[in-house]
């Protein structure tokens, strides 16, 4: 019955000072299903869950390898992600060629964040649909974990998560940070799938097809695990109940949005 | 009654953080007549189901040779599928003069999806209103089978089906989709057959007129079967009575549509 | 009192797939005055209704030489024919000028249905208000007969009929479509004036001012009949009473329509 | 009460297939004063009516010389008319420049036609809101008479009339039509009087100010005849009543719009 | 209570022909304060009332020089006057520089009619909101007085007159007409002063400051006669009361545009 | 209640021939501070009133230096009087650098009209929203005052204010106008300073920090006075009350406008 | 339920002579959280508080180094602060290779607010929603600080704050300013804390995490103070209570818009 004037368009501010269409792309990574990101003094980890289209689909994919240093986990809309993940891989090819030097993280993410401020600022384009977890492993300055949001803002963060019910994974991993630094790299996938699996619905549980992990560190190549070699990971997995309890409400509002977001 | 604000335009998102115009461009897909695919481990099979425009059209196409390697069904907007059908075919000629060498179906699914991208999320043009089957045969990997939506969105499967009923066909598939990587071509065919079957209206049956069947594999280029061709598979169709029944309501929702897609 | 408030811009997507401006261009196909078109082995013969403007008016013209193999009959905004007439004479010099040859039928059709596109998917432009039905005798392949509509579709027929009334014409085609293959010239343009004559209002009839016909085929230019030279043609015809009755209902549209189209 | 949502747009169709804002360009035609145009088998000749922009004006131009063998009379907006009849002058000198000859009327015509289509399918362009008269004598074809509209169209006719209450003196055309052909150029100026007589208001008569002549023929350079020039032909008008009454209604709405065109 | 949807673009016909923003744009001229024209045989006198932007400002300028042979009175937004007028000036350099000769008056006027007439077919466009009295010399063809409105239409006159009440000096100039041709200078310039005298508000008289007078002659460059200057022709003013009565409602109409217009 | 349809866009005509966009423009000039302007024959004087943005700010500017003979004072939108200051200052070097000679003020102003009177005719842009009092001193022509508006007229004054009650400024300075032709430059700014503090709020008074002085003159380059050296004249300011009252409610729309306007 | 029709475009003024857009982003940097600056006669000192985004983020950036004689602190969108600070790293770069000598801050600050006005007068564009101080140390005129905002207006301070709460910050500095000029760096880095303070929330307290000092002046280039380095200045902080109470009104706003800046 409210009718807001001040959301159809991306250059119109509100009266309060916000602009609409921006949290509402917001909202799109929301209703993605999750990924979620964490590093150690050495690694990165990242890891996906990912949404069935159907048992004839081959696989989904949610990780994807920018260069050898550098991987990224999304939640949203996968044409967007495209898009962007093209966009990074040229910037990487661009940096060896014109400096002879792998691109650090820090200047990637930069540029995802310059790139995505243009859409929110002109009249006739619509902010990306689609959040991105980074991981770097930078000569030097060693890994590092960013999230890019449609607000073209990047953060860094130690450990984090985007997506549907995001929130039970960010809990997860609040409570089990401080261990994080020092872990090995096999603790430290252990801890990214305790806190994937907080972002399940009620009875599900992760298996060989709905999960992918991503890994990038020091003398470690990007490296995307899937499929049967999940098994040694998934087999170790603690089978107790999930620490948050999804509201059945939030559940549905969650499968309504399947058809939009990475299908 | 209720005015849906937010569902004018491509670039505006919903509160709800969904894009409505690429949901209506969805449902153009839906309202064409079926298509189906479905590949073992050296063949791909494209099939289709072809509306009559009257007895006087001599036919009407859905299935289109992309190249020699590569072969496209089709569901919706038949214009839209023109103009990216014309797309394949330069970048497979693109790929082959600037690298000697067929490009992977991998390879131009990528760009399709790049290409219906950009109309997601530039004010004043539309999704593409087709959806696509893509069927390829690449040197090293073998037979690939594609689905390609208005969302910009490419996924690979073992066997799809897209269209006007597409769900009926879809449980056949899955139903046998075990049978499919070791079967023979005939076979394959012949599984081909009886999912679009599913797809048909209720008195309808599979005839010379209102199907085609598309191959492309292993020491196979594209090969388009119409027509009286179609005679030697057709006889050996069961005669069984539909495994989903359509209801009346569904029906007419479909009849509706038949103006403006395909025709 | 309902509003529709999808159908007034080319670039927007009705929640049921439906792209109305489209659908909308193709009501003005229907109120052009009829034309009608059938081919033999050999001939492809194009026949149209002229509406008067007037006694005083020289003609009106609704059958177009395009080359010497290619000519079209018209229903709908003349002025939008004229500008894909030029649009195909040209590609006819193109072709001739760049390969030495004619140009295919089927190539020229493919053009139309590319440029007519590019005004189904962009803001600001209108799909053209114009259908063509397209004869050509081509090198190799023979006559043949295409259909050109504003949603951009081109397909190929044995015999059709557009414009207002055209249903009663196709009806008459249909029930002939045996016999015209083996057709003699002759004998297929009675066919033609006899399906033509179907169009017509209840109390009317073809004369020498309100019909022509267009002939193309195996070594015969592209030839344009009207006036007194339709007399041997018009005498020939059966007075029997139209197969078809139109209502009152449908004419009286049909007449509200004469200002906007073909005048 | 009732608000057309179709009308305000060029590129919008309506559900019934009409272009509303060409519809409502023709309306400015009507609602300008009158011209006439009718031609024998050597001579075209034009004659209009122009309204009084009060005493003090010396004179207001509604025939335009385009080239020695082409004139126009026109009925509507001025300021239109004299963009079309500048782009036609320079049409003709390129055609002098280029081909060495005099460029023919039905090509001058088709070119109008074409420039007036773009404003028909292009948002935020309008339709031209004038009519034109061109009478032109070519080389080979001899006299030619076309009416030219907004809605793009151009046609031959033998007598035509635009504008205000143009009905009545088409009335009087196709009532002496079969003389016009054998006609002296005496007996045709004088018919084309009297037709333009019959677009006065009831209580008016053509004078030495309302009236203008052109005549363009076989070894006739187009001449302009105004003012006391006109003494020898208005000196032999029939005094004989108006054969059409306009209605006191009709007058009024003209009168609402002498403001609009041609002042 | 009604809304006229078809007043708001320059781009949108009325269902009755009309382009209502060009009405819009000639009352902007109607509340600017008043021009005169006249010319005799031999000279065109320009005549402004001057309305006073507040007794410190120095002068307002109303009448500005062209070029030797030509000048312009004008009424309406100054602004868009100088735009004109810069214009024209230009235009007149460039005659003297390509063709060494001064520019026609017939020429400059046309050449302002075809910039402004641009004004009225585009989108997002205004048409000018002033009216032009222009005054030349020409050689062989002497005096010419024009008027130049926002319609884009650009007519002759022997006298005229624009702008706020311009009707009771129109009054005054048909009355007096047959006088102008054999006047003298000095004749012409009092006719104008008295008609330019009825466009005062009842109880205001000219004065030194609230009008100038230019002329243009045989042998006469444009000469501007303003404050103590116009002393020898005011004196000679005859006392008599105007011979129209404004209302004072058309009083206040006007008062109320004084802001918007020429201040 | 009321909606005005016609005031949304600065191409927009209302039916009475008004661009409401310019005076809303101008309306913002009418709630900057106000500035103060006069001349004697031989200085121009510019004064402004300084709206203080807290007692942390160094100073906020209202007077300008464009070139050594030139100087402006403003009120309305500081950015936007920015943007015309850096296109004076650049017209200035143009000049000196073509023509060796410092740019009239009267040429200045008219290059400042033009530009933005662009800005009143072009769908999308917005006048400027600040007002310009322009002081030069020019060789050969002496001292010269101009009033710049949003409507983009220039007019030339002997002594003007603007901005927020700028009317009691103004009734100041036609007061004493007469007196400042032979003004010695002492007393042109006395008399200033005391139209200034005219513009006060009633218990306000002109202090070292809320008002400056600009002086250009005969042998007198553009000059600066602020802050401590004001004191000599303010020392001298009688301290009679003001001669007009403004009105509680008049202060209080002003005060709700300081926030918009030079801060 | 009243409707503001002036509100929702940059270029449209409201009758009050507003641009309410510029007004509703300056809403944005009230909403961003605080930030402080202040100099002294030798240094400017920048401080800002973090606003969180969980625990797991490394860190939050409010102060970006510039160049080596410039800083700058933000409230408001980051993402529209890093196209500003990346628009003036070029611009320091600029000045380096052109002038070999660092830009003065006065100059970048007029560069930004060039910038930002563009967005202000443009339609399709929106102001950004950030603003700034920028703290310089220049050559020969010392320490400057400078405020921009997005009415692209930039004022020359003392000492100033931005942001959520800021007013009590400013009531602060207000109270201590006549200390700054003479204030050694350290008490007026103590000063700026004590400042900041003022705008936490009522059971808040500053710590190494949520805030941070810059550093620029005489010999002593642009220094970042964060994480532990803030021991020493934190521990000095007296522990009284804050002298401005925020009403719990306030804070809720404040909370509100937390997800739309700086996060």
């Amino acid at each position: 019955m409210f009718r807001n004037q001040y959301d159809n368009d991306i250059s119109t501010w509100s009266p309060q000072g916000r602009l609409h269409q921006i949290e509402y792309a917001l909202e799109a990574v929301k209703q993605g299903s999750a990924s979620v990101g964490l590093r150690s003094n050495t690694h990165v980890v990242l890891l996906a869950l990912k949404r069935s289209s159907g048992e004839l689909a081959s696989h989904q994919q949610k990780l994807f390898r920018i260069d050898s240093h550098v991987g990224i986990a999304i939640a949203g809309l996968v044409s967007d992600a495209r898009v962007l993940s093209n966009f990074m891989r040229t910037e990487c090819m661009k940096s060896k060629m014109m400096y002879d030097r792998p691109i650090p993280g820090s200047r990637l993410v930069s540029l995802i964040g310059d790139k995505a401020q243009v859409n929110t600022q002109n009249y006739g384009r619509r902010p990306y649909g689609v959040g991105l977890l980074v991981g770097s492993y930078d000569e030097g300055t060693g890994p590092h974990l960013y999230e890019c949001l449609p607000n073209a803002n990047c953060l860094e963060y130690y450990a984090i998560s985007i997506g549907a019910k995001s929130q039970s994974a960010k809990t997860y991993l609040e409570k089990f940070a401080k261990d994080f630094g020092e872990a090995d790299l096999d603790a430290l996938v252990m801890h990214g799938l305790h806190a994937l699996r907080e972002t399940l619905q009620q009875d599900k549980e992760l298996n060989l097809n709905n999960c992918a992990i991503g890994i990038v560190g020091k003398d470690h190549d990007w490296e995307l695990i899937e499929g049967d070699r999940l098994n040694g990971y998934l087999d170790r997995l603690e089978t107790g109940a999930s620490t948050t309890g999804a509201t059945a409400a939030g559940d549905l509002v969650q499968g309504e949005a399947m058809d939009t977001t990475e299908l």
